[in-house]
């Protein structure tokens, strides 16, 4: 058994989080197709089950490595808010939260490389200023906000419309820093603190 | 004159975020040397004072155009965390914060290319994880946090350090977004939003 992780999602965020904080790692696509939320359903429990399922999937094949695999939503007044797919839905999706606090929500699902899995989520809050039209034209324009889960990334040029944060910065980048660390420290101490 | 910003900062941090944000600018090192701040000394005062004499110092020069200047303290318990210069002073700083909410204040100066300059301040609190002598080692060894006001830079491997923030994160990496598009909106539309 090897000590470095797998890293059981594509996103370049969260490789670049694990990048920024100096784990090794490799990445490992699971062959997991979210489905979209039903109406009603409650955010936390579809975010972990998101986390869950990708991390089951591949355990299947990697079942001696330590795996970890994420999955992110954006919540406004208790709905969750897709990626969207068309410039349309990236500016309905942007004046949606426009001088509002929505949350986003992280969950992180943890195989230790052996016995059972574990799973945890931490939620951060996140205000908008009241954006102009020209800044929405803008950012639709620019096309960051396609397949990112509520329309934006707020490492990126949807920096300027952000007033606010409560909670984890990096729980809205896609990877909810602290949290993993408390649970290397409790269930992969090889990894964090012994690595490091 | 040109639309485009002066920033009178050789952080770069702060080149990054304005980057980020895809705002074009010519970077100008102001000749000035910040006085070691004196105990009791108000923080906010003594930020606010930096950022205007950095702005003061490059208006002198260049008078026609856009520039921005920062300044960015951390706070403990109102007592101002200088940068530390040693692997000593390094670790003496982080152990101050560890398991402890702190403030980071940044103050901007702008001046908008002609009459009077204005500055303005923001303050994001940080929570701190209970840090472990392990921890504390790996950053110092780093040498990450030298020459960083409060000895930690959140956009690099200290990440792992912060619990939680309340307000702006970029406030904290060394220039508040949302706050310098609020003086720009007022005070220098060319660049913001018309140059968007």
């Amino acid at each position: 058994m090897t000590a470095s992780l797998v890293l059981a999602s594509l996103s370049p965020r969260r490789r670049d989080i694990l990048q920024q904080i100096g784990i090794s790692f490799d990445i490992i696509k699971p062959n997991y197709t979210e489905i979209p939320p039903s109406i009603g359903v409650n955010p936390i429990d579809y975010c972990m089950h998101n986390a869950q399922e990708k991390l089951r999937n591949v355990c299947q094949v990697y079942n001696n490595r330590i795996i970890l695999s994420a999955d992110t939503v954006v919540v406004l007044e208790d709905r969750i808010l897709g990626k969207p797919s068309t410039d349309r839905e990236s500016q309905d999706m942007l004046w949606k939260l426009s001088g509002k606090t929505h949350k986003v929500i992280s969950a992180i699902a943890l195989y230790p490389g052996k016995e059972t899995s574990i799973s945890a989520y931490d939620i951060t809050e996140v205000t908008f200023r009241n954006l102009s039209q020209v800044e929405v034209d803008w950012y639709v324009k620019s096309g960051e906000g396609r397949d990112k889960a509520g329309g934006y990334g707020i490492q990126g040029k949807a920096a300027v419309f952000v007033r606010h944060i409560n909670g984890c910065y990096f729980n809205i980048v896609g990877l909810p820093v602290a949290l993993l660390v408390d649970l290397l420290l409790n269930h992969a101490p090889q990894l964090w603190p012994s690595a490091i």
